[in-house]
């Protein structure tokens, strides 16, 4: 059995949060926010009915572009290349919506994408083309190494931790592929910043504050180099201005401004919890759990994990024996032993998945004692 | 002078809230949230990080549409008409990125319209014809009833009350003038609600929290009537659900999902101190403090005030004397009196001012103490 490390980390991530009502294994959903996080939240909004919300959004100036500055190192890029956004999904319509691409130019995707992002990529009149990937749905590099040279499309497209399947794509590979092949590469890493490393040398990431990084719900971030910011028109741009818009990061022009600023202030506190754990150290607890989790859950109840054992991250999947209904089984687990996981309906990744899967993800804060518990409810 | 009625109600206004920390005349850009608001949204925050985010969201439904009814009434429609979104602007990105209407199809406007509604409007390939209206921006119904029924848009979109001056158009009028012609009316609410009467006969209707409502800045509102719904196609539809996206009301297709809920949460309860206020009261007492500002400052060291005395608003806007600069203005009224003020850029409605304008826009817990102040500020 997998011996979790930096038992600390787990210690000190739990005394940092209101206590849990029962077993949380569902942050690859919504991870718990911290105290100090909850806490810089509330203290914001009052800040803004105290001084006024215009008054307080410049008062946070300073600490969100300390955020912009942190959040951008962890994707490999700067300060001036990040927009705040509502969500992973608002930055992709952004991102594509605002893209001077051709009408049917081709974006190469994995075959496990997001449904919500083919829906996105397809809506702004783009076209998903499939690259090669391995039966576990991983990108196989020399394949698409062939796809590119052979018949590149306009971009590439990848989720770099999915959503429904706990496996990690070869980000760093594809990365170098595509900046040989001179085609921007887009990671979404919305289930793997705060999981797994996402400096990786893509030109666009985008994500969201609420899973593993430990942030608020309704924050989430673009992050985009020059050279793409160049190809994109904002909707209300600097020609729209008097002064000229002058003086503004480019990417700026792609973060909205009716916002959840407190939630940006919450979620930079949630990447400097994230520095302070140590990101090495958060990705070996993380990975260890998710061993632990498929040693434990394999073949328990006739439940049978979907990635391999060693895979690392935190997220299991499970598929549910015969007979077995997926989302009673997660009504069950919460309502009779207070365990929290996901099912995951087929429609996440429809040309991946068979069925509706059962989605474990415990943060640094799970115990090996919480797995067991999930354990004996399952095969219950 | 104009005598402030329902004073009881400025009084219980203002003990609801945190102490302003100065003289707060800007709830056009974003009231002061109460301490009930303040605290149901940091406790729904802390009740994610205990039970989960979307078990929270789920504990929070049967109040979220409690509010979706209450909403909904305050704009004349029903609760399956509302989606909860992140802002005015993003209801109205998604009403006409998702609207079916041909290319180039022609939307009503009036010269005042705002620039970033113009911009989400031309962006979805529709084109705004000016209506007819008065030398300071309110529609003419009897000219606006000649284009109609001589060469109809595809729909109007009017923004009840601006943001660049404090008139309100005759949105009853023109409701029952498009009614008659068969177009749809939409009607930006977002200066409005809370402010002005807008259960007007609308068959759409779009606003923000954060205005007058007095709720959560990241929090918007979409409300559209079963015949538009109709025409709008949602991004992520019932199709690309297993089980069809059954039972689902139909304004829900265009809610935001990874979203601010605690800040929904926070609206309904704001909506609810709207009512317990009464709404009638609300509108009297913030028309007086229209009145009573206008009185105060117009002419005063040589501002010149935009709107008649007597306009129902609490939406004050001012001209500078020649050689003023109106930012910096804004600027030293803030930094030398401790009064909070916006400068609104000529861009705001490029079609219908000459330059920037000061903006004064008190809520009710203003008093004529405030009014003073700003009034031998502006002059010195």
């Amino acid at each position: 059995m997998t011996t979790l490390p930096h038992d600390d980390l787990g210690t000190s991530w739990r005394n940092a949060r209101p206590r849990a009502a029962g077993v949380h294994l569902d942050s690859a959903a919504c991870s718990r926010q911290s105290g100090a996080v909850l806490d810089a939240v509330a203290r914001h909004a009052r800040h803004e009915a105290e001084i006024g919300g215009y008054a307080a959004e410049a008062a946070a100036e300073e600490l969100l572009q300390q955020g912009r500055s942190v959040l951008a190192g962890l994707v490999g890029r700067a300060a001036a290349d990040v927009a705040f956004t509502e969500s992973a999904s608002a930055s992709l319509r952004t991102l594509v919506g605002r893209w001077r691409l051709p009408p049917g130019s081709r974006v190469g995707v994995l075959p496990g994408e997001y449904w919500h992002n083919l829906a996105a990529l397809t809506d702004a009149g783009l076209t998903p083309v499939v690259l090669p990937a391995d039966e576990l749905g991983r990108a196989d590099p020399a394949g698409v190494a062939r796809v590119l040279r052979a018949d590149p499309p306009a971009l590439v497209h990848v989720t770099l931790v999915a959503s429904h399947r706990g496996v990690v794509q070869p980000g760093r590979e594809l990365a170098e592929l595509c900046r040989a092949a001179g085609i921007p590469l887009v990671l979404d890493v919305a289930q793997a910043l705060g999981h797994v490393d996402c400096d990786l040398g893509a030109d666009v990431a985008y994500g969201t504050s609420r899973k593993w990084l430990a942030g608020p719900r309704g924050v989430g971030f673009l992050v985009l180099a020059p050279a793409e910011s160049a190809q994109l028109t904002p909707l209300v741009g600097p020609h729209l201005f008097d002064d000229g818009g002058a003086d503004t990061d480019h990417a700026r022009w792609y973060e909205s401004h009716d916002a959840h600023i407190g939630g940006r202030v919450g979620l930079v506190l949630a990447i400097g919890e994230h520095l302070a754990a140590g990101p090495d150290r958060v990705r070996a607890r993380l990975a260890a759990l998710g061993r632990a989790t498929r040693e434990r859950l394999d073949g328990r109840g006739g439940w049978s994990v979907a990635e391999p054992l060693d895979t690392p991250t935190a997220i299991t999947t499970l598929q549910a024996p015969d007979g077995v209904d997926v989302r009673a089984t997660a009504v069950r687990l919460r309502e009779e032993h207070r365990v929290l996981v996901t099912a995951a309906g087929r429609e996440r990744a429809p040309a991946e998945l068979t069925g509706p899967v059962l989605r474990v993800s415990p943060h640094l804060d799970a115990t090996e004692d919480h797995l067991d518990a999930l354990a004996v409810a399952l095969a219950g």
